[in-house]
């Protein structure tokens, strides 16, 4: 019998050094909102979505490529940008076949920080597209790193439960010797039926709740709405 | 009404720069052994614990004190130390009025992380000692961190499963704001009347119990069956 690649689970950007990632197959997961939003306007047939950590370099990126800035601080638009963080923003009428030039400070740092530590290949993960994930991975038989983008490096449970479900569905074709991938599934076993009433428990739920943001989060945390795979190619996210 | 304490849970030691410690009780989670060897050994008598990180130390500091040295690697007693680390070993024959010097890697090294962070006290915390630690944290009334050994930095489930075990009994007395704490108690409510089935999936488990170690194991997340507070002071761990 061949050996099953390995999948591990990294719960907070401060602990992916511990994991040889070369040769993996990394997830960037960012639940609430990045991910969510990257998988929708490429769904919606945005030509590529630039990931960008800094609003400045948001600003000369759009103007050089022509394309559509977009970031939020508070739950307002960035100042000198034009679009928020909502996927809701980003139907088919405004944004096929443009550029979205994204500000997301969590999953474009823990991006960066896989590509320099060598990841073979960079997708990106959320709800929306968990189907289209989970075909990759099992397709690819490569490791895998699901690495949750997290609150400033603290733990948070709405990347975690997408880590869970993407083991839930795809943990026969992995050996899975990682105990943050088992309480991840676990934990999304327990709520997988209840998604909408656990996420009001989280800590970026009380953050982003008060900006009248529900409906988002609701969408953030329902399955394959767009069911794309975002594969990181020179700076742009992009499907194939 | 007055403003209740802070509760955080910190998963791997990788995590606890994040947090401000000074001013808070930190409670080290050692659940595979150490943490659980400790509290049995003060509760059957050991005048204090020495935790050292490293073998020679171990040596010199038990020479010096008259102390019963301990450790293990790979199931056996290190050579050159007296006892290994399960608290199986430490009966009221055995360890009453002595100094059990203790070789741990993980515990020790997060104790003395805590201590460097300023940490206001420090405690340690298993499943033989739950109901003291809980009731010595109420009591407190100061910010609290459950601080989980882990193994080698990565995540391990029976550290976070007793977090979640003091969350779930302490939690109306704190403010938890804290997706970590969350994700504990939610799966410690789901495995607790589970507990010796669910250690089985766990990487340590597989690790230890290939060494004979199940009845070892299920006694570490039996509660209160050594139920003393393990305090530090000066390089010893004392119950007051």
């Amino acid at each position: 019998m061949l050996k099953k690649p390995a999948l591990h689970t990294v719960i907070s950007p401060k602990l992916l050094d511990i994991y040889d990632i070369s040769n993996s197959i990394v997830v960037i997961i960012d639940v609430f909102r990045a991910t969510s939003t990257i998988a929708t306007a490429l769904y919606n047939g945005a030509s590529r979505v630039i990931p960008v950590a800094e609003v400045n370099t948001c600003i000369q990126i759009g103007q050089k490529v022509g394309g559509i800035t977009a970031g939020e601080r508070d739950g307002k638009v960035i100042e000198g940008l034009e679009h928020g963080n909502s996927p809701a923003e980003y139907p088919r009428n405004i944004i096929e076949g443009k550029t979205l030039v994204l500000t997301t400070t969590n999953g474009t740092r823990l991006l960066h920080m896989a590509l320099k530590s060598g990841a073979s290949e960079i997708v990106t993960g959320s709800f929306p597209n968990l189907s289209a994930v989970c075909d990759h991975l099992v397709k690819s038989n490569k490791n895998v790193i699901l690495g949750c983008s997290a609150w400033k490096d603290r733990v948070n449970i709405e990347d975690t439960l997408f880590a869970g479900a993407v083991i839930n569905e795809i943990e026969s074709a992995f050996t899975i010797h990682c105990d943050s991938s088992l309480m991840a599934s676990e934990l999304y076993r327990q709520q997988k039926n209840n998604m909408n009433s656990f996420i009001r428990k989280t800590t970026h739920w009380h953050r982003l709740a008060a900006y009248g943001l529900e409906k988002d989060l609701e969408y953030c945390v329902s399955p394959d709405l767009a069911n794309v795979l975002p594969i990181y190619r020179n700076g742009d996210l992009v499907v194939e």
